[in-house]
């Protein structure tokens, strides 16, 4: 083992000569070798073949981070994979999902964190077998361990956001409302989506494609017959003011004359078995083989191959079945049938049919599966087992790589399924098949920060659902916790009962409305804070205990701190028309009222019980901080970003960076300061404000609605001319 | 339609010619006849065979009942079939278990309830299709409907109960800790669990026994490799205190020599199918015939052979599989080997393989496999499927009046697994296979209530969970959360982490003796509490709402009030350290604290966040209520219930009825005044006792605990000798 200082609250221990993953961005120049260090509070037992790290936790230790997993934002008491695994039912004792995401923040009397940079299966016993022993064994030898540490716990996880280097930044239409479901499987139906927004006035930016609009399933291709003229369809749809987003599988369908597959296999860029052959495994398409993404060559031609669609007006996609995704395999579906006959040939018989049964349910994803498949790693033939939990990841870097060629100064929207540390800087992700499970809404909330921890940034849930049947509440209440989750998309499965926002009775329609022009006007807000955290490498997301530092706000998991500004503390059980609420510091509680003035209330720090009818959506602004809103519309590209709504909760002073881009181009890399710069100060019972600008903006008016302390209310507004700021009304 | 008036909150509205159930019990010598009555609230449209009820819900009425089902108390939004399924994996969106429970109860600006005594399929869809609308359908014509109307939602329920019978009483053993596990299969796996309990101070009264004691899964035997000399082993168990519950399923093995299976054949007890020929279908025996239990001398004659068991000092039983669970049928098996066989020609096609997908995953309790079996019903061949609900009522109906002839005036041990309306007559039940998930907590707190209301009282879940793996603090919080559940049973499954109290470490252990001993120190307010409410056909367990009036009393449904004078209010989520709770009125917080003297606390009304770590208890007892205790024991035999604490929390004057009775035999039956009466008087500073004693009581010392309104604490020992009262003290 090596150890390397990075910084002071950074170090690298490396562990034999581990694979390069590239999930980190940071200049490995200046890499200071420390002589004789050793890792902090970790016991480290290295084996032959695999590695165990323990870490005694304390009493008041709480672990932090691991990203996409089950449980709430606390893992301690859990056992947890990192595994890729596609799982369509997330029960609550499920240990994988679709990302594997090695790092944990330990937050007690003092803060430290570790990140594995390992590809393979990493398993997380975090006083699951012992109550207060954290046992993690890495299925390997060979791996890097960054330790982090510093006073605070945002600090020591900002250590480790450092390392990430800038997020990904999606267009600012993404941060509409995205409708979506498996399956709008022909023209008519997606134009009847869109009719039924733009009817039901519900704003709404981008429709989404799953696999049916494809020729058999297969990616890069258009079903004819079900979409014709397609790049008339999505002209009609941009008249109509939406995207289409189509979606891309992983696997690449074996069909002779299928120009995907016949270049794939000349050149040798599929996955292989051990005697080189193409893998071969059953998903959507039926047989396909996997594109070995750890080829740079492989990486460049997946990724040119997005132009096809981009070329009919394409400008978002969604990568799926990446972790990857196997139905089942010749071999494996071979060995069932036999045992089906066995099973008949013994009369039926009580034990063969629960081996049976077994083997059915182990068909899908099956760890003997990826041991027998292939990638091709520095020259030599790999089993895809060992870097596993790479294959998502380099997928959606060849996507966002071949569409920054294709799009040169352009941003389109991608995100993915899997996903691997680092696969922040190329794309956003989605938590996947969630279920219409009230305890669905409260899993996506413990999802959100522990997801940012980890760059992961443009984020969000299949609102409503995706498998099962949503119930009308249960969408209203969805959306209102998704208020502020940079992806908001409402996805269901195929079979399902539909959920689209006008599919239940009026008032849900009408509740929906109002759920979705609040999102809308709170789009300047969202977009500021998501660029800035994705430029500055900071959080979007964050739990209380990130920013204050009582006992209560180290236990309360289902209220979150989002952006510089705002709190949201969401309703997220079925029927309940409130909940209770921890409020460390004085907070401004907007609450939207159905047909009626939205209300403001100051909130004292302290417990409270927050009445919230199901049409009530409620937003907290913090002591000194301000939002930003502008006018919803119904769809980004309509809505007015001069004019401008400053809701501000004052005590003497307040600042606010609020950024602002053209919201499409590749310019904002440089320029993380871009934007205003709004100041009030109160002064005896009046404000001053001044707002410097930088770069270029075009906003006309700014109307300030500040509040104070004693919940008085002052509305002030101003118009900017020639980047000076000037009252519009007599001070 | 023809309706009768039983009472003045009781209305009986017979739609053709229904099955008698036999769910209710009482005298039908007065129905008076109602002439041109119609149903109130419910619309009603009787089809050709099917019948639908619909009620528009106003905007603040909750839906509460339906007894064994998935979400919160209140049924709102929810979808729900009663149709007993053997389904072991309760995820939120499940609509059928393994009970059918036709009651509801509409609380709003006023109350009232149904009963649908139907023996088929109903659904009910609560708002889920239209967020205002019930719908309920009715797989029939012929059935009862009881309707119910009074002031109060208490009184509404108690309108049901009331012609529910007498509730099952239990022997006073069963209140105690049981352990559980599928399974300990040897006489070395029980005396170790026995052993363990002994060794580490867990008070424990009984041990299961799952399916493997028997020969082959044969009912009634037992395996002699694994337990020889049972009848010794049984008696050495009650030596060391504990009693050894063994599981019965409702399915007969096919063997030839097999006395009960031989019986069955020659006597033509077991149901058929179409042509009259037994029905065969695949449980853990292998292939089973299925009692069929409608038949009196079938109920007798499987009734009878609990003797077996019963020969041998057996003094508890639980039903199982009795929805009836079918793993499969030789048909579906079967056209499942083609299908599979098919998918093989077809070279593993993926169309072919999502088919078998879903052949698979319908094998096991195909409403085709209970269509397909065939009842005797008043002399006509009925298929299974149009009663099958009254299933394992019938069966444990079988064993607890097979029992009662047995034992004559001993009291057994007796619950299941199925169950319908007017089981709680003859038996508990449990709720099945639940998940060592959090969220089964929170569910089995929901459950509790629910189930009292159609008269089910001796309930339980399985502590720590049944599937999947348990963690310390999992088991800790759930038997935190069953303090006063009847049945307190620690259940799990086969292939499971071992959940018994002291497989954890010795903090766990530690934590979880206290919480036994302290569920021990509870067993005379428990039992008198429990014996109340089945003898006076009253509810053991309530929501707020059926006692407290306010508003918000209405929305919580995570505290539960538990017999008379106690309220529960358990921490349900991981790694929480306390709850927020609602306090309707004065309460005394009683916290038990680890090593350190519990504490008591005088909570005002309103809302509190109250700490309560993983090794603290916490109970509240109701304003001018008292709750009576005695010191614990290793078992409930062991206890000495002649000498009593009473905590009490009094603001002027209060009053409880100490139900105790000698715990085993049938004597309580005529008895429901059988107690005490204790009287507390405040006046001024001080405090006037009396008791009153009815029947035979054994209680020599009473040490009265009150707590007054300010926290003030005062203790007065009292003597009883020949019925009177005296001070021990000097007053």
């Amino acid at each position: 083992m090596k150890s390397y200082l990075l910084n002071p609250h950074a170090q690298l221990f490396r562990f034999g000569n581990p694979i390069e993953t590239e999930s980190l961005s940071y200049s490995r120049d200046r890499l200071e070798l420390q002589i004789e260090a050793s890792l902090p509070l970790f016991e480290v037992d290295c084996k032959t073949d695999e590695t165990v790290l323990r870490y005694k936790m304390n009493k008041g230790d709480r672990v932090l981070g691991l990203g996409e997993a089950m449980g709430g934002a606390d893992k301690r008491g859990r056992y947890i994979e990192a595994y890729a695994t596609d799982d369509p039912v997330h029960t609550p004792d499920k240990s994988a999902l679709y990302g594997a995401h090695n790092y944990l923040f330990i937050s007690g009397h003092s803060h430290c964190g570790i990140y594995l940079d390992f590809p393979g299966r990493i398993s997380y016993d975090i006083g699951f077998t012992h109550p207060d022993e954290m046992i993690i064994i890495i299925d390997g030898v060979d791996f890097d361990l960054y330790f982090f540490q510093n006073e605070t716990l945002l600090e020591t996880v900002q250590a480790f956001r450092n390392l990430q280097g800038v997020g990904y930044a999606p267009p600012k239409w993404a941060f509409g409302n995205q409708q979506s479901r498996w399956s709008y499987d022909t023209r008519n139906k997606i134009l009847e989506v869109a009719d039924n927004m733009r009817k039901k006035w519900l704003p709404c930016d981008a429709i989404y494609l799953d696999i049916d609009y494809m020729e058999g399933y297969k990616n890069f291709t258009i079903d004819s017959t079900r979409f014709p003229d397609f790049e008339d369809m999505v002209k009609e749809m941009r008249t109509k003011g939406f995207r289409l987003i189509p979606i891309i599988d992983a696997g690449v369908k074996i069909e002779p004359g299928y120009e995907v597959y016949e270049e794939g296999i000349e050149k040798e860029y599929f996955c292989t078995n051990i005697k080189g052959e193409p893998y071969k495994a059953a998903v959507w398409p039926g047989w396909v083989h996997f594109p070995d993404f750890q080829k740079p060559q492989v990486r460049k031609w997946f990724g040119e191959k997005y132009k096809n669609l981009v070329d009919f007006g394409i400008e978002g996609f969604w990568n799926d079945m990446n972790e990857p995704s196997i139905f089942y395999t010749c071999e494996g579906l071979k060995k069932f049938i036999e045992k089906a006959k066995e099973c008949e040939r013994k009369n039926l018989d009580l034990k063969d049919y629960f081996e049976l049964e077994t083997l059915f349910e182990t068909l899908s994803g099956s760890k003997e599966d990826y041991e027998s498949m292939y990638q091709m790693l520095e020259g030599h033939r790999t089993s895809h087992h060992k870097i596993h939990n790479l294959y998502g990841f380099n997928m959606t870097r060849a996507a966002a790589e071949g569409l920054q060629d294709i799009g040169s100064n352009k941003r389109f929207l991608l995100f993915s399924r899997s996903s691997f540390t680092g696969m922040g800087r190329y794309a956003g992700l989605w938590t996947g098949d969630n279920h219409s499970w009230w305890e669905h809404i409260l899993l996506m909330i413990y999802m959100m920060p522990s997801l940012n921890m980890g760059g992961f940034l443009y984020i969000g849930s299949d609102i409503g659902g995706f498998g099962g049947d949503a119930s009308a509440a249960l969408l209203i209440r969805w959306s209102q916790a998704s208020l502020l989750t940079p992806l908001f998309r409402n996805h269901s499965a195929l079979g399902t009962r539909n959920q689209e926002p006008y599919a239940f009775d009026d008032k849900t329609t009408d509740t929906m409305r109002k759920v979705l022009e609040l999102r809308y006007a709170l789009i300047p807000y969202i977009y500021s804070e998501y660029m800035k955290a994705a430029l500055k490498k900071d959080l979007y997301f964050k739990l209380l205990s990130f920013e204050y530092d009582d006992d209560h706000s180290k236990e309360v998991e289902d209220q979150l701190l989002v952006g510089d500004s705002a709190m949201m503390a969401p309703v997220y059980r079925e029927n309940d028309r409130g909940r209770y609420i921890w409020v460390p510091e004085e907070m401004l509680l907007w609450k939207t009222v159905m047909n009626h003035q939205d209300e403001f209330q100051v909130i004292r720090p302290g417990h409270h019980y927050m009445h919230l009818e199901l049409e009530e959506t409620a937003l907290f602004i913090r002591k000194n901080k301000m939002i930003v809103l502008s006018e919803p519309a119904q769809n980004v590209d309509l809505m007015n970003f001069s004019y401008l709504t400053v809701l501000a909760f004052v005590d003497h002073y307040a600042e606010y960076h609020y950024y602002d881009d053209d919201g499409i181009s590749m310019e904002y890399k440089d320029n993380e300061q871009q934007g205003m710069i709004f100041r009030i100060h109160q002064h005896e019972n009046a404000y001053k404000i001044s707002v410097d600008q930088k770069g270029n903006m075009d906003v006309k008016i700014i109307n300030f609605m500040i509040t104070n302390m004693q919940g008085e209310f002052t509305e002030i507004v101003y118009q900017v001319s020639d980047g000076s700021l000037q009252s519009k009304q007599p001070e």
